[in-house]
């Protein structure tokens, strides 16, 4: 079971295939996609879907997995991260790959046992799961992580 | 200059090819794409997505109009909606057609005169402005051919 994890955004957006094989996680690839803020919003879209395009190339993952973010502060950012995970999901169908969405508080739960973890937390646990050897920048990409993570707990490898 | 204009939804999506030549707007295609709701969501954004290609394909359009839409008071379906719209924005772009958005209060300002007109001026004003041959079964088309005529009366043919 190999699975591509995207955590959406259009400024960052954490990319990870994370694999599942004799009941043991690995991390296969993280990064965290950056577009530039003077570029229009298509262009961002348009350089995301491109890089998890070229991810799904190059891993055939056996399911996308992504975050689902109902609530937030900012109505228009909301907005925009919806249109990216749109942008995705028929990226995805149009691959013929499955998507799984789960919500921060299954993420969180999954990654680091409860719904109210807090980031480092989840970053510890995450450290502590996987041979993380690369150094992470962003906590987008650890999103991403512990998102594949969180798909690879609900479904029997 | 032929737009084609998307009223974005994955149950109704209303679509229309509007074109303006020396100075006269004309109703080239407009129809209302439907999906079951039996489906899942990313079998039902692809069905919009993929007719939406072949009308990118079918009519080559200069531009692509969408609706945009901030408020609204169920959370989820907008959440939904705009990930259509984010699947739309990309398979534009990846067309090498250039978006556009435009809000309600701008559509209705555009179709009809004011930006808190009711449905019923918006239809009467369009047919009006155009010869609308073809039986319109369903409000979302309308949307897409006056999402259409606002693209026409903001840029110079």
């Amino acid at each position: 079971m190999l699975v591509l994890a995207i955590d959406p955004g259009y400024g960052r957006c954490g990319v990870a295939v994370v694999e599942k094989a004799e009941g043991k996680e690995r991390l296969v690839y993280s990064d965290c996609i950056e577009t530039s803020a003077k570029d229009s919003f298509p262009v961002r879209l348009s350089e995301v879907t491109t890089a998890c395009a070229e991810l799904l190339r190059a891993y055939k993952p056996d399911a996308v997995a992504l975050e689902k973010l109902f609530m937030t502060k900012n109505q228009k950012t909301a907005m925009r991260v919806s249109e990216v995970r749109g942008a995705l999901i028929d990226l995805a169908t149009r691959h013929g790959v499955p998507v799984f969405e789960y919500t921060p508080g299954e993420v969180k739960s999954a990654a680091a046992g409860s719904g109210s973890a807090d980031k480092r937390a989840v970053i510890k646990m995450l450290h502590a799961l996987l041979k993380i050897e690369k150094e992470i920048r962003h906590d987008d990409e650890y999103d991403a992580i512990a998102i594949g993570i969180t798909h690879l707990a609900r479904v029997r490898s």
